[in-house]
């Protein structure tokens, strides 16, 4: 028996490219015969301890913001995605991030994670609030109360912690990021290099 | 009698992203039905006024270094392009610029600047060496000397910082970069869309 090729998804809800990547990713890596681990992660502490940096560049830069908005636009508009640039950013991504952690192992994750996506680029609305995470939940069938207050058990919050010090030992940077045996890509301009890299022999 | 779709491709002798583009932009633009306007600049002030930046961000975040060196290799490994990590990075291209700023309206700004690209990324030849470049301008049937004297006229030297104006004026941020109709695309791999937008009614 040969296993099915593999790429592992790093993503940050509050991540602009990542969105894009998360609503296409299971679409191109179906028809690329690649299954995909999604790995949601802070960038934040990445950010921190790798750059020292404690806001956004695209806050920190404005042309770089400016252009990076726009891009998106454009890339949203191209691949049919809702887009209305949201009125925070970046968002606080913490108890989303803790949720998805929970949810690593369960069928209900890429479909909660697109959720979240398009709460925050499509509708504008604020992720950091309980009540929006929960309605979320709701609709994929889940006990909302429960699983927000497990993905706050010290355990969780722990494992999530140590995902921040992978993603460092990967060399990651950014989100979105991919790996595919071992070779790192960044951005979802290159979902497609990283997929063909995973089929490589 | 309608004009041609046209491409301005802002481009630095120093910056990495910038040597693919300029090995491939004349032969996609040609397929394409664009024609390219080369257009040398100084990254370095740029980055400075925007940015407060004195060093390129992939030495400040050595991740994002590693990254860019290794993500480099492999678009110039899928580009046919020869490649190898130059000693010198950022390399010094005050000189090598003025000449192709001088050279902006004549045939030889192409092949010239293909060729201090090569210098640079191929070769690992310090560019910033007036042998180097008088070597390439030889090449080109250019009288060397002549050629560098005209560069480091004032007026020439004048001309080129009033393109790093142009540049902020533009919001570009980095290279290389690609002005269509007003529209502002960062980064070769943004280079088709560059051109499909060229081509736009």
């Amino acid at each position: 028996m040969t296993s099915r090729p593999v790429l592992t998804f790093w993503y940050e809800f509050a991540s602009t490219y990542s969105y894009p990547a998360a609503m296409r990713i299971d679409d191109m890596a179906r028809a690329a015969g690649v299954d995909v681990i999604w790995r949601p992660f802070l960038l934040g502490p990445v950010a921190l301890q790798q750059q020292g940096w404690t806001d956004s560049i695209f806050n920190t830069i404005p042309a770089k913001g400016r252009y990076m908005w726009r891009d998106l636009e454009r890339i949203c508009a191209a691949e049919g995605l809702a887009f209305n640039r949201p009125p925070i950013f970046p968002q606080n991504t913490l108890l989303a991030t803790r949720i998805a952690h929970l949810g690593e192992a369960e069928a209900w994750i890429a479909p909660f994670s697109r959720a979240v996506y398009e709460a925050n680029f499509a509708h504008g609305h604020d992720i950091s609030d309980p009540d929006v995470l929960s309605r979320i939940l709701h609709r994929f069938g889940l006990n909302a109360g429960e699983v927000i207050s497990r993905a706050q058990d010290r355990r969780n919050k722990d494992s999530l912690k140590a995902r921040s010090e992978e993603a460092l030992a990967h060399d990651i940077f950014g989100a979105p990021s991919f790996v595919a045996k071992g070779e790192l890509f960044w951005g979802f301009d290159r979902l497609p290099q990283a997929l063909a890299w995973a089929l490589k022999d």
